[in-house]
């Protein structure tokens, strides 16, 4: 039923990435910037050594360069990248390239290929991707209202997207806008490629928001009269929600996988110190409370990870997962945000200074609850579907009982 | 890491489980007789074809006529049999007959094997275990003040003991016993198997609880200068413990793989009620609240299912599993209320009545909080046991960095 | 603002109260007979001596022979009484009777008054209310189904009702069916006084529920052809939603002043249990779990005690006190099953049996999520009334502004 | 019992103050500079109709500036400040000036209120408070290691400081440090004025953190060598704890009056959006579980509210208030966090922006369940004075049992 365990190889590449992060990635953390990242001159050596050690875009096909070892694989993977913030950008797998690149690989023209895909996967450029507009709740994609017209051998782009993560350091963008009004709901918009820099596509403003882990900024992007040339349409017209579920689909997984990593940092660091800070004559890790603090959260670590790791593990079997990857997307963001925040209590003052990684992991935790659809959507989701398949076999009885 | 997947012939076990459930078991329960069970006349019947179909008692090796096919297998055939209060009598791996084989397995003489062990697995013979004492906390075993001195060829028992369950319908107890006061805390006492019946082993009260699951009742004894043979000790003197030890820790995760079998028939008794019942003019399923429960529950028991096969593969694997077994039985215990308390949410009154039997489950259910140790003392060894493992890699760093 | 302070002569009826039951009321609960109450010879001595010392039925207005002092005085006695499962009927209070009283005394005829409402009062007859019923969800009272149809000078009731509490002791029944099946939702129905035994009323079953507090069962009744006198109609025709209205909202605030006494006294016994009991060397109050939970206990109990007061004190004034009502319905209802559940924890098995009252209190405490309206509904109407005002304080913000 | 209504004439006060809000404060958050606040262009000119209002400081006495009218009326009016970071500096009550006005009030010598009193409460200088250590838990104020030492006319203060709120804007500090390390736990230390700029008193770093209300930083302040004069001293040898205590008890109730501001603020943001904001085509205001959010924010902030004003109104009638201000300090804290985060999710990414206060507040809230004693101090402190009056009830009666 169950089987998540890594073969030999995986074990040592996966002994391999946890080295570099104790010998390069942690030790890096104090020159971060915040809402910036690393800069490249200490970036750019650690992501050469990664390259070196062949762990380079693991989340990618091998013909592509990266490690194709699926999602039980990646799960393990990512726990250990998740656990510092530029431990992603450092192995090649930072959102929202990684999402990006997903799309082109399916859909992606040999042209679209070689101009976008291959130098993204090298982080010679970066991208972004904007899809969600501030008059339309991020909870129903179904009601985009950026449109895309074509005009001879262009597209003209009008409308107005936020939240695009990391538009500030982009070289394109991808853009979700419709293009059969009349279409059924979920063929009503198509994907577009569109380079910075394109006479109509307006940076207005760097969102700013409570974390900051992004490096490139969640932006306000206007299109006015935005013209692409009508080659840069990313697969078929009416394609984009096919493409948007298929992005984000392995997104939330893979968040969930980060988030691992923060747990178990966390959890770290808060045993740490509770062994070594004493209050009234003793250390901390003596008093109930900070025991069932320990215990609580090992116990919710133990069940995200299971989770998180049966769902990837699903979806390695090739079987529907849709139901697993929900749950621990709304499962999993609570527990983040608890463990977080009891790491947070036992350092008192100090954990909610900026002198240990937990504030920025707090903040940061809070979206969680939010990005790729909130909460409320993923129990509906979960909730629907289940209601489906008992209607489903309550259907079937009542057809083999009055065939009796 | 983790391989929870059943062999086919495992599979194939396991869905013969699940057709006497539904053809056989489930079908009974409305013959129970709250606080008694099932009359012989409707579980023989049943227990028979078990035998037949090679499913009985489950839990022992082959050698002695179980299966032999590790916890895993246990796990998801405990879950089956969870389902019902019944199941586990009708497949011959009830407690606390279960616990106390384990114990005659391991420290039984042949002659004890032959008297005791034998009958009770055949379900000949029933048996009770009385360790926890009214004036003692049963979160600290170590304080057990019952004695028993050897005088000549006999032990001489004198003390109280309570909550021994199954007393009622008993052969015979397995009584602990403080045999060496003078020794280490966990040294002090023996296990004695004393003949119900025993001048000096008086069933005092069935004392009243909340739940009516238990067949035999939950007695008080009192023991009044009881002369046993000597020979009636099990294993060696000052074993006690760790006999206890042995029946209580795999005892634990037996409870949290039936506790699977309850969640998931509230959880179908919960879905199948919300489609089909209305208010306001739709069904319950409709109404986002209920929503919520069902994807709550869900995610629950996902995480109850995998933390407790996980437990059971680490013990086959013959690793320790002590944190494991003890983080599912405190955060179990509440996955169990919960879903249970919701399934009776959705069903109004009728969840409050004995109708659907969730009422049952719900009280039942309390008591997952407290027996085979209170939720309290599973938490404090949880986070004890991190805090060592911790403070232990810290002095191996501390002593490693000195020696550089 | 607020004053929920009680003047000298109300202090001293509290204090009266206070010592009868220390000295009648907890001694008599040894005697309580689950499901069915004190025996008469018990019982009445006690009510006699509440009536010499002028505080029988305190909820009726002085001309009926109550106290008429108001609902922060009712709330600050129900509290007292409260805390035993038979103090209201030994004060002349007990539930259904009080909600009966009060519909009949704003709607009841001369004769009416005469022959039911006064030996009701004086405890001669006791009384239910057959509302609910099985096919209708009891969330959703204008759905009923139950019909009465004028014929010459009598009614006919058909119909099924179930959860009718106390029948089983019962004189009378004051039953709701559908007079009107056209009119507007809210208006189809009234209210009938129905006397048991009248042929075509038939007391089908006592419907096993979780709790045993009730004296009289809680009944499924079937009405076939049940014929009355038309005079037995309670009020105007299509009246019978604004009188259950009238009849549930106090009631529930009734109920949550009694969640109080439960309440302090589970919080009492836990603490007392904690300095007594000692468990690995030091009493269990010396445990910071336990002190988590005797804090946690206590702030909950003063938001419910001062909710509770609140509201009272609303309706003492005479404004909408609706929203209060529903807030500590769903509030304290949380709250009274976490104090206990945290009171049966601290004593372990012994919580678990029932030799407390804790166990009794926590079966009956599950209800209270559920009669009166569930929990969900009390929330809804809560946020919906939210919603209503700030959408009125909105749009006459526009209206203010367009005038400008 | 309880009687927490406003005078006609505080009801005229509070309108007042509302008004100020409306008109003045609230527009001016726009010019808010994180960490540092309104520009003194902005800020001066509200100060100063507040002060002609008669509404400036009014946590003081009337002999020295202040309105003298309660706890109950500061709850009220805190209440309504609190709505914004910067309301408490537009009304002179801001901390941490406020709690050291407290200390010089009771403590100070004629000249030390000439001196540093007056300018503060006139908000011409501010001042700091010097107590926590970094070696040492906040929770246990006992330990602090900072010594002052008599040199002839001057005492030689020696030590670390951090966490010093306001330092930065400083003219003053109050310091904290040990002077008879022999004497109980409670009399070791006093407490110094310590003049900003004395040699010695060095303001080392401002401690980054994850809220920025704090205008003038918290800071880590080493003391070497520095010198102040003997008069510095405030209040006598040995009374510095008993002047933190008179300064941290009423300061904890002043943050539960402020948190029920913004607990207001988000509730009415939280239903405001839920009313415009469309998802798959109904405002959010009609699902259910954003109507679920608006009633638990609705119940819990009336919890925190009446909680608040008890504890207030026990204070003023002279009574003790300890256990109730530490049942508001952890539990108004708890409601605080979540009803920002529920009036965030229904904003989705908007909330997680700096487009709308919620973010803010959230950081700020989560120091709540820190500053003035963790969380798990309050709760132990409540339990152990509910433990020792229950102990003492039960010797009573022991005592007075013994007797007959």
């Amino acid at each position: 039923m169950y089987n998540f365990s890594p073969s030999t190889e995986q074990e040592e590449l996966l002994a391999r990435a946890r080295k570099i992060m104790e010998e390069d990635v942690y030790p890096a953390e104090k020159h971060i910037i915040p809402g910036v990242g690393l800069p490249a001159e200490i970036l750019k050596p650690i992501q050469q050594k990664v390259k070196e050690q062949n762990l380079w875009a693991a989340h990618l096909p091998i013909e592509i360069g990266g490690l194709g070892l699926g999602n039980v694989f990646l799960g393990l993977l990512n726990e250990i990248l998740g656990s510092s913030p530029i431990g992603p950008r450092c192995f090649g797998t930072a959102a929202p390239d990684t999402g990006n690149t997903e799309i082109l690989l399916k859909a992606g023209t040999p042209k679209q290929i070689e101009k976008y895909l291959k130098p993204v996967i090298n982080d010679d450029i970066r991208s972004c991707f904007a899809m969600t507009e501030p008059d339309v709740s991020g909870a129903d994609p179904t009601g985009i209202q950026t449109s895309a017209v074509r005009d001879g051998n262009e597209w003209v782009l009008n409308g107005k997207k936020w939240f695009a993560s990391n538009a500030g350091l982009s070289s394109f963008a991808i853009v979700m806008a419709v293009t059969n009004p009349d279409a059924a709901p979920h063929e009503r918009a198509s994907m577009f490629i569109v380079d910075i820099g394109t006479p109509g596509f307006e940076l207005i403003r760097d969102i700013a928001v409570m974390g900051d882990f992004s490096e490139g900024g969640h932006w306000e992007i206007h299109l006015n009269n935005c013209r692409i040339p009508a080659e840069n349409i990313l697969g078929k017209e009416g394609e984009g929600f096919k493409l948007a579920q298929m992005r984000l689909g392995p997104g939330r997984i893979t968040h969930a996988m980060r988030w691992l990593g923060v747990m178990n940092r966390s959890f770290d660091l808060m045993i740490e110190y509770a062994l070594k800070r004493k209050t009234r004559g003793k250390p901390l890790a003596e008093f109930q409370t900070i025991q069932n603090f320990i215990a609580d959260s090992a116990a919710e670590i133990s069940a995200s990870r299971l989770m998180t790791l049966h769902a990837a593990w699903k979806m390695d079997q090739g079987e529907d997962a849709r139901k697993e990857i929900a749950l621990i997307k709304f499962y999993g963001a609570k527990i983040l945000n608890d463990v977080i925040s009891r790491a947070i209590q036992v350092h008192g003052s100090l954990g909610y200074s900026k002198d240990t990684p937990l504030e920025a992991f707090y903040r940061e935790a809070r979206a969680a609850h939010i990005y790729d659809g909130p909460d409320e959507v993923h129990r509906m989701v979960v909730a629907k579907r289940y209601l489906k398949e008992y209607q489903m076999k309550k259907n079937e009885e009542l057809v083999e009982n009055s065939a009796r």
